[in-house]
């Protein structure tokens, strides 16, 4: 029985220059902390992710949510969790100030987050073992499909979860073989072109196979030399993806991502606002076959339905510290299955949680495991910090979701 | 210059069962209530709104926009707001919290609307008046037009202000002729059939012309039965509105709007999930010629301009005390304008701020001022409630935008 609450607002200033981008200048990285605390003693943790400023937003709502699982035993919540969900977003009240989006969105993702940690904990295993041990019936009892009755239904996401059961026994090698994790920390924006090559010698050096450069300069003709530099270091075998982080104009984008494709990127990402669905289509059509990856920002599974109905983007990558939660990630991996859209989540957590997301979404659900987002800034931080090792995620195998953290 | 701010959570209970709807059972309408106090005496006021649980957390973020606008003259942060507006909401650690949706764009509301009455209260005039007196240029600067290139550059802004202020004059007879109301406190959800009924002959009598009814009930019998009750007293001159705030899945949605239409519904407002915009173009096209209304809960321009990209709205209703304040309310607006869809704002602030708002539509904007949401009570806690009578919005004289509340 959940007997306690605590939530910590814990933020980590980082060295200079590392997490900048196009439009964040100088981030803290900062996670809203849920601890549920059952009376067996463990502890469940799961986290919101923020950039400092306003942490403290969100563990209020945190707070908010949490509050209302004391005395709820964590099986019986799991067993009902789509329920849970559902009721907790759709507080009467706090509702308004949604729905499901912003602070209170990035609130119920520290809290799902956390009954899921516990639960794994409780079981003494891996979240990702929990997750590939539960049937079709019981993973879906976990999510809520409300709102998406166009796409996927009840029905449809049990026989899609049934269906690709199938082949699920050969895709678990991936426990024992891991899979790549691409480096984001070569290009942050605010580094020298200089400290941009070292870190992609570095990287190439370290086995990584793939890796991303901060663009979305007022300057195009930066993003155009510093993409080229990586190419260069990289080689053509390598992947390299280019991310705007919202920075562009639709008219600026469509100009610069045709200039862009010279060095052949994998993937580019967050080009303008991400609620700007049409705008989004309107360049993916303007670019292919070069591919758009897009979710950092998108707060919940009815626009990331939006964006698959449109087919804009090539790569989804939904954030579960920020999108409501592993359920709410859960539930859109579904709906991009249907799509045969690959899921590559940003890494809000640092891949603490989704590194077993993605075994998870390889192994019960056959997406690819394409590869994981690598950022190393908050590895002391963690108990059970992250292990990439010759450019690979190795499977974790300590019981929850490997996010606690070192502080008191 | 501003010198002080002060911001107070104003939450006044209501009597059982006014303001419910189908999602929302019980509100507390609350305010955000934030004061710019400026070194000369004078009080700015402005207020998001939300339904009680959470209003602290609106507090919270308007506290840190606010803190930005010490020290700065009013009229000299007016002359550029758009800028202003532009920097405090994308303030880069905050930002990560929207962007520019949910808890922070409500708070954003707050201080942006405080700064428009401000500015009316040291040039001694109404909003509206103050609104109608500034040049298509002067307006353009108090603009956010950022990510709206594709359709609304600053240049195409400019232009449309500029083509409209032909007609201003004659338009301006709607200051002393007033404009109607419509009576959404005929049929809450939880109103009882004879309440209903009641609550109708009752609007009749007082002169409104317009009227609109909660529906979205798990049992579509009692929506069609209520629908009729309405239609039944309210005869066919009057225009009847029915508003499902968000209940429906597109499925549901789409088969009882067909059944609605016997009742002939002005228009049917938040049919489904306010982030759903593909569902409410597919909707709007199966039940053409009906139209949707919607808007009450978007939270900024940019998935404004994909509504009217899509064609999917009938009437938009922006609400000036979410959607981040009177300028992105104003920028919606000429968005609208562009498309020729009428505005007609949800009041969330009472009609008190957005009585001036439609005044300034209609009159610089040329939009046709077809009526005003009215919602009586929060009356008493207006220092200059607004008129209606006869079903006749009457024109605010006082300086300001009407928004002062008797708290302390």
């Amino acid at each position: 029985m959940i007997k306690n609450i605590q939530v910590k607002d814990a933020r980590f200033p980082l060295a200079k220059g590392a997490g900048s981008d196009a439009i964040h200048r100088d981030p803290i990285y900062s996670y809203a902390v849920t601890n549920l605390i059952d009376d067996s003693g463990l502890t469940g943790t799961g986290f919101a992710f923020t950039l400092g400023e306003g942490n403290d937003l969100v563990c209020k709502a945190a707070q908010f949510y949490a509050a209302q699982l004391k005395g709820r035993d964590i099986e019986e919540l799991m067993s009902d969790f789509g329920n849970v969900f559902y009721q907790l977003s759709n507080e009467q009240q706090f509702r308004w100030l949604g729905p499901h989006k912003g602070v209170v969105q990035l609130a119920l993702a520290a809290v799902t987050n956390a009954c899921y940690d516990l639960w794994a904990k409780k079981r003494g295993v891996p979240l990702w073992k929990l997750l590939i041990d539960l049937s079709p019936q019981e993973l879906l009892n976990t999510l809520d499909l409300s709102y998406l009755e166009d796409e996927l239904s009840p029905e449809q996401a049990l026989q899609l979860l049934k269906n690709n059961q199938q082949g699920k026994e050969d895709r678990s090698q991936i426990i024992h073989a891991g899979y790549p994790g691409y480096d984001t920390s070569i290009g942050w924006f605010n580094y020298s072109d200089e400290k941009v090559r070292e870190n992609c010698k570095k990287a190439i050096a370290e086995g990584f196979t793939a890796m991303k450069l901060k663009v979305g300069s007022q300057d195009p003709k930066r993003d155009i030399r510093r993409s080229h530099i990586v190419r260069e270091e990289a080689g053509d075998q390598v992947k390299v993806m280019l991310d705007a982080n919202q920075q562009w104009t639709l008219p600026q984008a469509l100009k610069i991502c045709g200039e862009l494709q010279s060095m052949n990127p994998y993937w580019i990402e967050e080009p303008t606002h991400p609620d700007d669905i049409l705008a989004h289509k309107k360049l993916a059509d303007a670019i292919a076959p070069v591919k758009l990856a897009l979710g950092e920002h998108v707060p919940n599974r009815i626009i990331f339905k939006n964006y698959l109905q449109t087919g804009s983007a090539g790569f989804i990558q939904a954030d579960a510290v920020r999108i409501g939660g592993v359920s709410e990630f859960i539930t859109v991996s579904l709906l991009c299955r249907k799509y045969n859209i690959p899921v590559v989540p940003h890494v809000g957590d640092m891949g603490q949680l989704h590194q077993h997301l993605v075994l998870f979404n390889h192994i019960s659900m056959g997406h690819d495991a394409l590869f994981l987002e690598h950022i190393p800034h908050l590895q002391e931080h963690f108990v059970h910090p992250v292990s990439v090792e010759g450019g690979v995620y190795k499977t974790p195998m300590e019981p929850g979701s490997s996010c606690d953290l070192k502080i008191k």
